[in-house]
């Protein structure tokens, strides 16, 4: 919203009053725009029990794509409850040979247990240390915040997982898909990331990068 | 420690030095005194992949007893990966009639995510609402930080729960287990809960209370 | 506000402006909707010495009620400076026999200051130990976050208390009105509070609770 | 301690280990060293119910000094039981013509509740507005972290205060103690306060500065 | 605002909708009404890498001054992209002769580079001892939060200084310029200053004070 | 530190006391185990003002490496005296050609001003967008915490960089290092990262990783 922008929309707040009693919770307001830490609060009197349940994992999405895994997240956007909760959640699912590649979450730490099937997981510490273990069902491994991380299928049955993060909105960066699908130029790829300029140019064909 | 006591014991830090370098995380020497948020770091030259990984899901407690419940916590005392990290999780079976009596989280929100079964949860806001849903098998309900809820197995099945917390060491406080497990006298107990006397000893009687 | 609402209200804006200093503090504008923490902060131009000074304690409400005391509040609701700035205060009376029954702060310690009478206060903890002490004039007590705790006038005069909080907005929830005075079932209390069926319908006819 | 230091003293941790349940709060140990924000917390086992039971404000000190007031601070060294809960209180006395001279806490917002007596209270902006107000017994006023603010008892009779910081720990720094009270040298002093070098020494003298 | 306000600005959140994905950087729209901690953010779509760099510091201010200095903040106001981000940054220079007053930051730490130059710089603690040191080029000094500081070209040319603070908003307080640049009466501050009130009249004068 | 291990080394506290007033600062003593968030503090009887003064960009390292860079950092671990006050700094060079790779900082923001020279510096966010620009000197930009980010000196003169960061211990991952320098086997890197193995053999050899 630039200066020079003519204020002509108009703001509803008709569910909002000096008399709303303090709230236990802060259910987002996605119509707001986003703060520091996420969403003002929706009005305690249009909120209902079932803005704190969440029924999306019923239906998770297909593992029929590249990497063979689909991902639900009940983030903020997804789950407005979670707002200011320090607290998110997400269903996995890895069909047999499936992966999630290679990624950080800028913002927060995340804790998965296996509920069906066995995978390989690990992250990487800043000492370039790898940590990595082969995990079964009801086993838990945690992924402190901000660092690479990565899980296989490396079983013969599909894999589920439920994953927790310290955060609403934990942030993904999925690295080979941030470095190679976008519009930076291929030498300062190769400059900045050690990789050969030949197979940075394979990359982004792979993942929709230019230039 | 009093200023009296005589310091007799005498602390090993062998697996200390200035050389440590700097970490991404801080496994919990649960040898060192608890501080304000948590546990000193254990010395990251011991730290091992099997720091990150809790197996204790596989083995959960059995449900036979007064509530049919069994829980398997996976705080920062069972696990001391979490420490620091703003996150830990539970495994909780009920048995069909099962339930989670109603109880606080002082230090944290509670999410849960159903893995098998059928249940009724609910918590009560701080305006004396209580927000309570059926919930079946992967529906997931956030109960925010510090408010009383319950969980009551509603269905015929044993019923399996996944349970994340935004806390390494959220701290539980049962409400009757509170009240009438200790030797505060009755009578107190009857002014300030409006709990008839003749129920507060009954209830006394059932939680180990005295006086 | 969902999204189908129709945007009738305007808000007036007019006394923030880009050329607003950055402020020093916060003084809630309760206008506006609630955030994660607390309210947006009235434009400082509109902010006088009034805003940072509050008087309600001169006039504070009587002690003839079922539990013989009164609360007066200066939380954010009530004194909108306290917004942000991590701590609010309440002024509490207790007729000789009143009481403040068993409750929590979802959001804050508690620090009492008796500035007449005698009082018994205690709180109890994670492990169901009771923390109790009789409190004479200038003695205080502290009830860390989130467990339950209460204060009973165990003199003869009237009992007069400063109460301090670590929270502008530390919420509460008085244990028996939360759990009987709402529309959750009578069985399904009796279930997660192991308290006798009868007895909760007593409880429920005494705090205006259904079902 | 430098790394050439001889180890000679001996700690005693009888009073830990492992089996120490996790605790609701952390009543400070001083006997260890502090910490980033507090201190460890003595063992659980030795917690009682006077730990959270703070007596000194019976004796306060008297108000015959320089500046006709007395402090009695109930900070984390006079009870550690206020470590880590974000809360502690001061109870101070003005004698008729008394001040707090002005100072700031850079750890914490102030806020007073006057007992008895007469002041006038006032803080001062970063935009270098000053907010003062006469307050009466039972008035509060809030004085935002960390900026400049004072009392002078303005009435005929003794001041009474009771003053919460939101912090356990919230320093102090009374300006004039802070500027003439130490050995920097006054020529610096005149250059970096613009008080005429005359004034500058007069002010060493009185505070017992050097140089 | 108060409620009686009539309503008449309109705001136009045209660049927001339900759509906007989350955010890893929260750029600070200045339009709004800022918050607890900042201001919201600025949509995504309307983003550019333009927000995120700063050229203000090629063209710093003169230091004909009273104090010989010059000042160039990037803080949120005047570089929105810090906005959340727990860091600022300033660029200073000072004339041969030139100084930084005493002050204080309410809301941060700072800590200085000297890129030339040859300065003096302190700050004192809150047992009123002054540390000082005499800085070359390439030299750096913390000064922590909240406490009285200074610096002063020592040298024979001029200085240059990068400073960071450890928050997007840490205020300042000049110590002479908030007492004696306001209304406060020349009587309370001679009490609560101890500073002689000619000398006082006198710096009033000096920083535009009245009464 | 096993539970089985022999306590034999001994802890001399000689430098602490009960009377070590509350201190305003915490200058790490590295000789202490590494808590949550940084280290214990140093007795304030050892502090001196040299604790709180930085030399060691006087004499960075060289550039002549395969990155054409040098880094000298002054974090907890260098500068102790940052520990707890959020915030750090470092000093970097790059050659001509040199670059800073792709990399992260888990644990903060990172804010650039470029000294010296001209180079070319990004950012890429979670939504796979890259934001790029060109930087002179006096100019400065900020790398959003957690994100993906890079400097490449793209004038003809040594470029110079001071770099702020949010915390004083910010960790730090290169990408090519962090994937390449471990023993993650190549065949798991190659389906975590979508290089291929033949590419991802030569990086193994290049950053001196196995298997």
């Amino acid at each position: 919203m630039t200066p020079l922008q003519v204020f002509l929309f108009f703001i509803l707040f008709s569910s909002f009053s000096k008399a709303d009693p303090l709230q236990d919770f802060c259910v987002a307001d996605l119509n707001f725009p986003q703060g520091l830490a996420g969403y003002p609060c929706k009005s305690l009197s249009n909120v209902t029990v079932d803005d704190f349940v969440f029924t999306g994992f019923r239906n998770p999405g297909n593992t029929s794509n590249m990497n063979m895994f689909s991902i639900t997240p009940a983030f903020v956007a997804q789950w407005p409850a979670v707002n200011g909760l320090g607290i998110s959640v997400v269903y996995a699912e890895m069909a047999p040979g499936g992966r999630v590649p290679v990624h950080t979450h800028p913002g927060g730490t995340e804790l998965i247990v296996v509920i069906e099937g066995t995978i390989i997981a690990g992250f990487i510490s800043s000492s370039n240390k790898a940590y990595t273990k082969k995990l079964e069902a009801y086993e838990a491994m945690i992924f402190p915040q901000g660092l690479l991380h990565f899980q296989v299928n490396s079983g013969s049955v599909k894999a589920k997982l439920l994953v927790s993060f310290s955060s609403p909105n934990p942030g993904v960066q999925i690295i080979s898909t941030a470095l190679f699908g976008n519009d930076l130029s291929s030498e300062i790829l190769e400059e900045v990331s050690s990789i050969d300029v030949a197979e940075v140019k394979k990359l982004k064909a792979m993942f929709g990068g230019t230039n």
